[in-house]
């Protein structure tokens, strides 16, 4: 064996896996979350048993695929909730996700994806990442600036409009801006609201993996 | 011959045309506008070659299916323009057609198909909707209740994020319901405003028949 094999073989692992991940972005964004994983292993010139026994199932692919944007929803909303200012928190945390949603399609779906009811683990950080939220909302209607009937489950509301809005109109950021600072003024606290429609039943648990794309 | 058979032939050919255009509506419905044209026939029980007899193209199947959604729409344009108050007639305006959109899945990509740039006698009755839209967008704002900044794409943006509501959460009229009852809000004239960005370059013509669905 020679001095460099397990260090070559170890780079050709990772090389693998990193062209397996942007495979999957790709697809996921072209087809879906529900895409084949055949179409995966195709777009990424290796075999499906080698997609597999690294990925052995969807949802472990989908993680792969979209961890730096997990991560990076994770620390958007840690500093939307240590804002000292929680409307700014509020409205941040808002625009950055949507933020998020049109850099990467199918990024939506992965969030959903990434924390089934199953798995006891995700569970609990889902629950941890809804209190936080609940709280921020909480703070910013104490603040008298966002309007007391916001709930909860409004965030999913527009984060599943605003991805299929970026599903149809790729790459057209004025609409998703537009569309965004609309919701933050629907939001904020002021005179002259009517009463809102009761809150939407939805939860991220609820919400078909498969997003805005189909039923 | 006997009397009654071209009543008969007619009642005939009239059920057979009914039954395509309700099959029409669900598989467009299930699986975008783009679905294949034998998919319609094999739901509807008919021949492909009797589906092409009575609608050559795709464009006249998909005018075929959703003429009364289309008629409905035209109706909601008419009135909100009519309406002597035009920020009830643009409010109304924009809950009415998000309806039709909950109550029929397909139809926005079918209002936006029935209207291609090549027909000359479409186009204009599209420029003359666009037109009617336009002046009720600024007596709207004359009025004071319109926020200045409003732009006519604005309609396309709020129609296409909510019709990517509806196809993934099918039947959640309250999400629906919440996410027009924001915007009409973001829409409203008011003071500490923040300035919008831009609006879209996005046109009903730009966008791709297969709405919210696939690029």
């Amino acid at each position: 064996m020679r001095p460099g094999e397990p260090d070559d073989l170890r780079l050709d692992a990772r090389l693998n896996r990193e062209r397996i991940l942007v495979a999957a972005r790709e697809v996921f964004a072209e087809r879906g979350i529900d895409a084949p994983m055949a179409a995966v292993a195709r777009r990424a010139g290796v075999g499906v048993a080698t997609l597999y026994r690294r990925f052995p199932t969807r949802e472990a692919l989908v993680r792969g695929a979209f961890a730096d944007q997990m991560a990076a929803c994770t620390r958007v909303l840690d500093e939307a909730v240590d804002d000292p200012d929680p409307w700014r928190g509020f409205r941040r945390l808002v625009e950055e996700l949507c933020r998020l949603q049109s850099e990467e399609r199918g990024f939506p779906e992965a969030f959903l994806a990434a924390f089934p009811d199953e798995a006891r683990e995700h569970a609990q950080a889902r629950a941890g990442a809804e209190r936080a939220f609940t709280g921020l909302v909480r703070r910013a209607q104490a603040a008298g600036a966002l309007r007391p009937d916001f709930h909860a489950s409004d965030l999913l509301v527009v984060l599943v409009a605003h991805g299929g809005l970026v599903t149809a109109l790729p790459g057209d950021r004025a609409a998703s801006r537009r569309l965004v600072a609309y919701l933050l003024e629907g939001f904020r606290a002021g005179p002259r609201r009517g009463a809102l429609p009761p809150p939407s039943p939805a939860d991220f648990g609820s919400l078909p993996l498969t997003g805005g794309r189909s039923a």
